[in-house]
C-alpha cells in the first residue's frame, strides 16, 4: 500500500475507466458470448508471481469486457438500470480508499454519524413525518441491497409479534402482499423461518392497473383470523417491477394499522429517484431487537454507554463499508434539484418512447405509464399468431442486435415487453434508434408470418 | 457520466486517496471525537443546489477524517485488521467503474464466469479436494461477508433436515459451536427462526488451549437425541475470534458424519492468508434449493436451460457487485507467491511482538500463539490490585494516545489484550513503538497503585 505506487497505478486505472464509457457505445449492450467462454480463455490455476497491471488491464478489455452486459450503455433498457454517475463513483472509490469496517461507532464515528445525517437528509428531501428521522423513534440505515431491506423489516415484525403472541407461534403468522410484489418477499419468509404457504400472494389484474385491491387484502386478513393464524406483515408496493404498479397505501395502511399488522412499503425502484436501497424506519427499537449482538470482543466505553449507534444491530452482516460517503457525495456534487431533473428527465423520456408506440398501430402500451416504465406489446395480424411467442421472437431478436437490451414479464397471463429508461447517458436519439430496430424488427417478424 | 468529466474528477480524486496514505500516520488512529461531533459540523438538510468537488474534498479532510479510525494505519492492531492493497483498490474501481448488477449469468457472464474460474484457484490453492470446485458437487461464492456466508449455510443445512425430518420440526432443531464462536452464528440461528435456546455455546477453557472438545461435542449430541431434539449444524472454527484457537477438524468431522449433522467450518480470520469472505461448499445444491428465486421478469434462455450458474441463487440479496474483478487482480499482481510472504511476514511480526512481552516479567502471554494474534495481560503487583481493572485502565490509556489501536477479549474471565498485527503498512519498527508505548503506560499504571 505505497502511496506512490498506488498513486501511478490508480492513475491509470482512471484513464481505463474514462476510455470505457468514452467507447461504452462501441460494445453490443447484451453480451453476446456463450456459457463457458471465459474458462477457455484464462488459465486454470492462480498464477504463482506478480504480473504487471498492463498485462491483467489487456485481460480486461480483450477477455472480460466481450462477458460485460453493459448497465451504464445509453441502449440499455432491461430489468430496472443501476444508475451510476460521477459523485457515486467518486464515493466508492474514497470508501475503498478508506477501507475502514464500520460495525460500531467507534470502529469510525464518522462513518456512523455521516449515515445519520445523509438519511435524515433523504427522510427530509422526501417530505417524511418527523417519526422517521434519527431525532424520533426511527431513523434511517443503508443496506446492502433492496433485499437485504425487506428482510431485516420481516424479522423485526416476526420478532415483535412473536414477542406478543410467544414463540411457538411461528408457523401460523402470515404475510401479505400483491402477487406483482418482488421476489425477495417470498425468498426473506424462506430465510426468515415462516411457513412460506402463509405467505400470501393476493391477486391482482388489469381492473386495479395491477395494484393490491384494499378490500382483498381485508378480506384475506378476516379469512385467516378466523382460521385461527397470525397476521403480522404486509409489504406495499410504489412501483412494482412487472409494472411500476402503485398500491394504494392510505387505504392499505388503515387497515393494517387497524389489525395490528406490520406495514412496509417497498420503494426501492421509485424511491430510487431518492437513491435507494436504504431502509427509513418508524420505530428503530424492533429491528435493533431483532438483530443486535454484542459480544466482548466488540464492547466499548461509547456503545455500552448507549451514547451512540452501533449500525451493526440494524443489518444482517457485522461489517459494514463507509457506504454513506457515496450518498453524501452524490447530494452535494448534484444536489436536490440536479436529481430531480435526472429523474425528470428519464421520466420525460419514457414519455417520449409510449408516445412513439402509440403512433404505430402494430404495438399497444399495456400498463399505465406512471415513471419511467413503458410496458408494451406487439400485436398479432388478424388470422392471429400466438401474441406471446410472437413477441418473446420479438424480444430476443431485437436482444441479439447488440444495439439494444430490453427485458420482458407476465401480466395476467401475457408476455409483455418492458422498456426501462434509466441509464444516465441514454438521450432522446438513444430512445429514437431503439424504436426503429424495435419497428424494424417488428416488420421483418410479422413479414414472415 | 461523461468521460472527460469523469477521467479529470477521478484524477483528483486518486491524489486524494495516495496523499492520506502518505499521511496515514499523522492521525491518531483511533479517532477521538466525542459521540454526535458530526452534526454540528454538517448543514442539517441536502443542498438544492450542486456544490463544486473541492468543497467535499475540504470537508473529507477537515470533518470527515478526524472521526476516521485509521483501519489502514500501520498502528493498527485492533478486532482483525481488514488488509487493504493497491491490487484490491484497483478492482474496487473497475468494479464500481463498470457497475454491473450481476445476479444471473445473462446480466454480465464475465461477472459469474470469472467468479467461478478465481474460486476454483482459491480452492486449489487451498488444496481442497475435488468435491469443492465447481467441476464437482460442489463451488465456491463470494459473500459480502463472513456473517452472510455462516447464514447462508445454515438456511441450506435447517432446509436440508427439514425436507427430511418434516418442516413443523423447526423448534427441535439443534446447533453446535464452542462458546469462542463468532457472534454471526447466534445471529444466523435467529435470524433462521431457529430455537436460540437450542444454539449450544460449548465450553472451553484453557486445557484445549479454547478448541472445542470432541468429548464434549458428542455428549451434547447424544443428549439432546436423547431429548428427542435433533441436531442439525455444527460450527466449527480455524483461528476464533478472541485468541485465534482451532478446533480439531478431523475428530469432530467424524462425528458430525456419524450423526448426520451439517459440518461447516468458518475460516474467516485464519482463511484471510486465503483472501475470504468467500464461502467454499461441497455440495451446492442444498445451498440453491434454500435460496433460489425465479419471478417471470428474471427469466431468461440461459437460465432456463441449466446452462449457467446464477449466484442469485448462492446468496441473500439479489443484486451483487462484479466481486471476482478483486480477487482476481490480488491473485494476480501479487501472486500466491507474494500473498503468501506478506501472510509470512504479519506471522513473524506477530511472532516478534511475543518475544518483547516474554522478555518483560510485567507481562504474561496467555494464550498460543498460532497465527498474527498476540493475546496477553499486564500482571498485577504481588500485594495484588484487581487484574482486569488494570488492564482495562491500560488499554484505555494506550488507545487514548491515538498513537496505536488494540482491543480486548474476555477468556475464562479474565479480561484480556489483544495485539493483532495485519494492517498492511505495519513493519517492525511499528510494533517496536508500540510495545514501547504499552511499557511506558504499564510503568504509569503500576507506579500510581
Amino acid at each position: 500500500m505505497d502511496s506512490e505506487q498506488l498513486r501511478e497505478h490508480a492513475h491509470k486505472m482512471v484513464d481505463f475507466i474514462a476510455d470505457y464509457y468514452k467507447t461504452i457505445e462501441n460494445f453490443p449492450v447484451l453480451s453476446q458470448v456463450q456459457p463457458g467462454y471465459l474458462e477457455k480463455l484464462l488459465p486454470d490455476s492462480a498464477p504463482d508471481y506478480p504480473e504487471p497491471l498492463e498485462h491483467v488491464l489487456n485481460d480486461v478489455q480483450e477477455k472480460i469486457l466481450p462477458g460485460v452486459t453493459h448497465w451504464q450503455s445509453p441502449n440499455y433498457y432491461a430489468y430496472f438500470p443501476s444508475n451510476s454517475s460521477i459523485a457515486g463513483f467518486l464515493g466508492e472509490m474514497l470508501s475503498a480508499g478508506l477501507n475502514i469496517v464500520g460495525f460500531s461507532w467507534i470502529t469510525s464515528p464518522a462513518a456512523t454519524e455521516l449515515e445519520t445525517i445523509v438519511l435524515d437528509w433523504l427522510a427530509k428531501a422526501l417530505e417524511l413525518p418527523h417519526d422517521f428521522l434519527s431525532t424520533g423513534q426511527g431513523g434511517g440505515v443503508i443496506q446492502g441491497t433492496a433485499s437485504e431491506a425487506v428482510l431485516v423489516v420481516m424479522l423485526a415484525a416476526r420478532d415483535k409479534m412473536l414477542r406478543t403472541v410467544g414463540k411457538d407461534a411461528l408457523p401460523k403468522l402470515v404475510t401479505y402482499a400483491s402477487d406483482q410484489t418482488h421476489s425477495s418477499l417470498l425468498k426473506a419468509c424462506q430465510i426468515g423461518g415462516l411457513n412460506p404457504e402463509l405467505c400470501r400472494s393476493l391477486k391482482t389484474d388489469s381492473s386495479t392497473n395491477y395494484a393490491l385491491s384494499p378490500d382483498v387484502f381485508s378480506e384475506a386478513v378476516s379469512r385467516d383470523i378466523a382460521c385461527g393464524l397470525i397476521p403480522f406483515f404486509l409489504c406495499a408496493t410504489v412501483g412494482t417491477t412487472s409494472s411500476t404498479a402503485i398500491d394504494p397505501l392510505p387505504e392499505l395502511g388503515k387497515i393494517a394499522k387497524a389489525r395490528n399488522i406490520w406495514f412496509h412499503v417497498d420503494a426501492a425502484y421509485a424511491g430510487s429517484a431518492c437513491l435507494c436501497p436504504d431502509e427509513l424506519i418508524q420505530d428503530r427499537s424492533a429491528l435493533i431487537q431483532s438483530l443486535s449482538t454484542n459480544p466482548e470482543y466488540l464492547k466499548n466505553k461509547a456503545s455500552q454507554g448507549n451514547m451512540v449507534i452501533d449500525y451493526k444491530d440494524w443489518q444482517i452482516p457485522l461489517g459494514r463499508r463507509f457506504r454513506s460517503l457515496k450518498l453524501w457525495m452524490v447530494m452535494r456534487l448534484y444536489g436536490l434539484e440536479g436529481l430531480r431533473n435526472h429523474t425528470r428527465n428519464h421520466i420525460n423520456l419514457a414519455a417520449y418512447f409510449e408516445e412513439l408506440v402509440g403512433q404505430d398501430p402494430r404495438f399497444k402500451v399495456v400498463a399505465p405509464r406512471t415513471f419511467s416504465l413503458v410496458c408494451f406489446r406487439l400485436l398479432p395480424p388478424a388470422n392471429s399468431e400466438d401474441i406471446n411467442k410472437l413477441n418473446r421472437d420479438l424480444l430476443d431478436s431485437v436482444n441479439s442486435t447488440g444495439s439494444v437490451f430490453i427485458t420482458h414479464t407476465v401480466l395476467s397471463g401475457q408476455f409483455i415487453l418492458r422498456f426501462a429508461v434509466g441509464a444516465p447517458l441514454t438521450e432522446q436519439r438513444h430512445v429514437d434508434a431503439a424504436w426503429r430496430i424495435l419497428q424494424e424488427k417488428a416488420t421483418a417478424l410479422l413479414g414472415s408470418l
